[in-house]
């Protein structure tokens, strides 16, 4: 039995509805929202308004932006032989803080997943290889889906499909954490830093 | 250094100025958001509008509410000798859940609290007294802030006020939680509960 009005219920069961905030936590923004001066709420409702209408694909790398193409496939300055190819556009920016790499990117927006019955035909894949055939300067590909199981299998596929086309296909390594310790690694993680070692 | 867009970056700054979201999860959502369907993301956006634009404060009872008075205030079968005074809106919810509960609300949106620089003033106590000046049938008022101290203070402050009036001023009882243990109970808690012993 709930005694909000309906207005605040379809509020709470919209931001419900957002990843990870449950039935209680969207309780709490609801009327955080209310409670604060109508400019606030006004604010964040108009900024998922715009960002929602204007952002779009870009049609080469497929990332999250306002501009086709993306600023990053415009840029005359960054390495155009070099592509990553990454699960999600957030992982754009976790790749850009790093300052380790200055190639171009290529978001899939999902990994082939058969038990949530994603197919590679439901990521833009096919994307990724058209973009491949007509572009002849790319030299490498470099693999970085999660390295969770459906981001290897991900993986896999793109290789075995990149291969036969004579691109040098690499992918992220896997090992120690900085700042782990031997310890705490699990077995599996600790096992790839054991294979993938390197002379020194 | 970010790579986002300046809406998508705005979108994210929007979002993590909500209580309990965070730089992380507000990019989390951001691109939640910009993944869905355009009506999922307008649906919330308008959620918010909405409920913004169209809930106001009961004069009554401060409840957030579409109506004025607030469908509880506007019940002629609730008990109206009855007022129950809360710190917030959502703990009228609460309160409604029990159903153990007939009487109005009072609801002051804070509690004063020296620290925040919340005196009596800050908070909807004027309201209250003015209430129970213009209303003679209200024969009760509970009690039931928060048990912290700024509610306990606050409770203290409001008994005080209104002691002098002839009304009868009550609060919500202390004690063990039901379901709970003795052994993890803490000695406030339990304390509080020896002291309020029942006759069984």
């Amino acid at each position: 039995m709930s005694v909000f009005s309906p207005l605040v219920e379809n509020l709470i069961t919209e931001l419900a509805k957002l990843p990870g905030i449950g039935k209680k936590t969207a309780q709490r923004l609801a009327f955080h929202l209310l409670e604060q001066p109508p400019e606030r709420a006004e604010a964040l409702a108009q900024a998922i308004q715009e960002a929602k209408a204007k952002t779009e694909l870009c049609s080469l790398c497929c990332n999250l932006s306002d501009s086709d193409p993306c600023p990053i496939c415009a840029d005359p300055k960054r390495d155009h032989s070099t592509i990553c190819v990454l699960e999600s556009a957030k992982d754009v920016n976790a790749m850009e803080r790093t300052s380790a790499y200055h190639g171009l990117y290529h978001v899939l927006h999902g990994v082939i997943s058969p038990l949530k019955n994603i197919g590679p035909e439901d990521i833009k894949l096919q994307e990724l290889i058209v973009r491949l055939q007509a572009d002849e300067k790319v030299q490498e590909v470099i693999l970085a889906c999660n390295p969770s199981p459906e981001g290897e299998a991900t993986s896999l596929y793109i290789a075995r499909l990149l291969k036969p086309a004579g691109i040098k296909v690499t992918r992220l390594a896997s090992g120690l954490p900085a700042g782990g310790e031997l310890d705490f690694v699990d077995e599996l993680t600790l096992g790839q830093a054991i294979e993938g070692r390197r002379e020194v």
